[in-house]
């Protein structure tokens, strides 16, 4: 028998080791801070950094975008809702795990976009995950018209559909004509585009997309994760603001960011509904959202649908720490959102510049790096809201002053 | 211009109406019943079906295995947090949604397994397929062996690995043998299985699969999820129980069965763990889950950890409910779990006779059917636990056996 024969072993460890020392070499590896908000005083916030034990900070980087997860209304619900059934559903939707809030709640968000129906998932990535790539297997020759910069979730559904795929570039309708002019008239086809891109802080041109929609008999799909109770005159999103619910097949959205929670859902006709609620694994799989979570939800939604007052606050604050960071002659980022980003453009830098914020001025934003943003356009991003006031912007901004001098920045742009 | 060269548009309506109808037709249309759960007095509880009004009910098909979703620790301490922090993170585990309650947790859940570190996620269903299909996509050439029965959720994952599958006869050693044997050697192997299976309730032979893993050089997944809390001196798991929990390379477990509240995890070497938290999109883009919940789990695994009463109170009823069913001729189907299933074996019977125990009985278990189970084992599925009493048990087995003979089912069987 020759040596040949014997195969080397597999080192299973050194594989894992390996691509953890890539993502050191890049600069990107992730470390998390590690905190604790003060419930009722945020953006205030204890770190356990380094464990020197809480030390107070001032969190600038949270998708609590007006602070719901600490409005009293809320609060006071998850505590009726944790006293009267407990603190988990017990199981599915269908094997146990639905409860009344669920039912309230859906009835609810069905109404927040004039839709017949809607749907909660455990997340808003489940809520994308599930819906697309079930939607896109129910049509035999499916082809998803996708924007470029679409959120990692719905990247993940359509590519699980195992369905035909035209990816336009961000926002850009002429492309999208183009690609859907190209395609097979008889096929199937869906768009699938964000309302408020978090990261580029802009907005998708709604009507014009739903335009081509009709045009080109295509189904729509609108992610508002980052818009809703935060846009339009109820907090529907910018799909409400414009005017445009009615027109989109499905707008999907979170539980997690301005309603200040956790959880994801799906708004649409009825049969639609019945369609993801009956076929889609990533929904029927799994233990149901705690009725704890579904209660504090609907005092959020219900809250927000009747008051603009945090809404008004949050752009409010977004327009003038945009303008006082213009004004520092700071790289701010061109945004027509609530979303405050600073380009930095490379990743050890935007990690220093965090770590530095945080171990001195006790300011915690957190450096987006790969995969969130492509390499090379690293960034700090605020999302300032109705609780930060102008002496938090202040401060911030002379602390980002004086890092960009320190670290010489401005000669580096 | 002929007429031919414009196809007919497309019915999207038509195609989302046909799916429904599909699930009519096979009589495995799902109606979700409308349930509240009575804090305290579980398995009592209010069902709303049919808007007659909350109806007292007894749950009889809960995964709130041990009823630690009304345990006073857990109660208090998703209090605690809920004022102390408030409603949700806030954000990704990277983006300010690290709170120092996941980080205890993961330690503790680390400790259980007797594993170096431990990783949240969102759910059950998302740790299985992040976990998966990462862990595949970082070995080019793995080929994943799989059991037969395992959950949508692991299946889930393998398929958006994209990698090679092989998949081995339920618990079926000699065909898992025989498998690996026929496999290239130098290829990278994953063994992905169950402790407990939820819908047979059979356990795997840990030890043995361990043996083969070693014998192929092969990693280890193992999804404990109806076992973690249940089995095992300190609710470690059947891999605890059997003193295997050191041969898995995976151990993945859910917060939202036993531990009574929400939310799935692995446990692992650190170097594992670290992969895992820094490439899989399921983990990394989604919003943390809520500190509430997180506190809660915690008071839960650690309350499990050292009582013993709740586990010992499940096995005990379910012994005593399988003697009472075998006693009256019901088909129980051979379980040596916690867990009993009465075998019905169509889908339209299985939902009658759920409605009848509802409506008649004031007794909810929900039918369990395709695609949960393959078609013609359509089931009932019974969760006895330490709540459910002699009283109730006798009362679901004389229900059970007036509705066997009203429908004819020994008969039929």
């Amino acid at each position: 028998m020759s040596q040949e024969s014997i195969p080397p072993a597999i080192d299973y460890s050194r594989v894992f080791s390996q691509a953890i020392d890539r993502l050191h070499t890049e600069g990107r590896y992730r470390v998390f801070i590690d905190i604790l908000r003060n419930k009722g005083a945020f953006p205030n916030a204890r770190c356990f950094a380094g464990h020197n034990g809480p030390k107070p900070i001032t969190v600038w980087c949270s998708n609590d975008y007006l602070s719901m997860g600490q409005h009293p209304d809320v609060i006071a619900a998850m505590e009726e809702a944790l006293h009267d059934v407990g603190a988990g559903s017990g199981g599915t939707r269908n094997i146990g795990g639905n409860t009344h809030y669920h039912i309230d709640l859906e009835g609810e968000l069905a109404d927040l976009h004039g839709k017949e129906a809607a749907l909660l998932f455990t997340s808003g990535y489940v809520s994308n995950e599930a819906t697309l790539s079930t939607l896109a297997r129910l049509f035999p020759g499916m082809i998803v018209f996708s924007d470029e910069m679409n959120h990692a979730s719905m990247i993940a559904g359509i590519r699980h559909a195992g369905c035909e795929k035209r990816i336009f570039r961000h926002n850009d309708l002429a492309h999208l004509e183009q690609l859907l002019s190209q395609a097979d008239p008889a096929a199937p086809k869906l768009i699938a585009f964000e309302s408020v891109y978090s990261m580029d802080a802009d907005i998708a041109p709604i009507a014009a997309i739903c335009d081509l929609a009709d045009k080109y008999n295509a189904l729509t799909y609108l992610d508002e994760v980052h818009a809703v109770g935060m846009y339009g005159p109820r907090g529907g999103g910018v799909s409400e603001r414009d005017g445009q619910a009615h027109r989109l097949t499905v707008i999907e959205g979170t539980l997690g960011k301005a309603f200040g929670v956790m959880g994801g859902y799906i708004a649409a006709d009825r049969t639609v509904i019945d369609v993801i609620r009956s076929y889609a694994p990533g929904f029927i799989f799994t233990t149901s959202l705690s009725p704890v979570l579904v209660a504090g939800a609907l005092a959020s939604v219900k809250h927000l649908k009747a008051s603009s007052v945090e809404r008004e606050g949050q752009h409010a604050a977004a327009a003038t720490l945009k303008a006082m960071m213009r004004e520092a002659g700071l790289p701010v980022m061109g945004s027509t959102t609530h979303i405050v980003p600073l380009m930095v453009g490379d990743p050890v830098k935007a990690k220093k510049i965090s770590d530095v914020l945080l171990a001195e001025y006790g300011v915690y934003v957190q450096p987006i790096n790969y995969p969130t943003v492509p390499r090379g356009t690293e960034r700090l991003r605020f999302t300032p809201g109705p609780t930060h006031d102008e002496a938090m912007m202040r401060d911030l901004v002379s602390a980002l002053v004086e890092i960009w001098d320190r670290l010489d920045l401005r000669a580096a742009a």
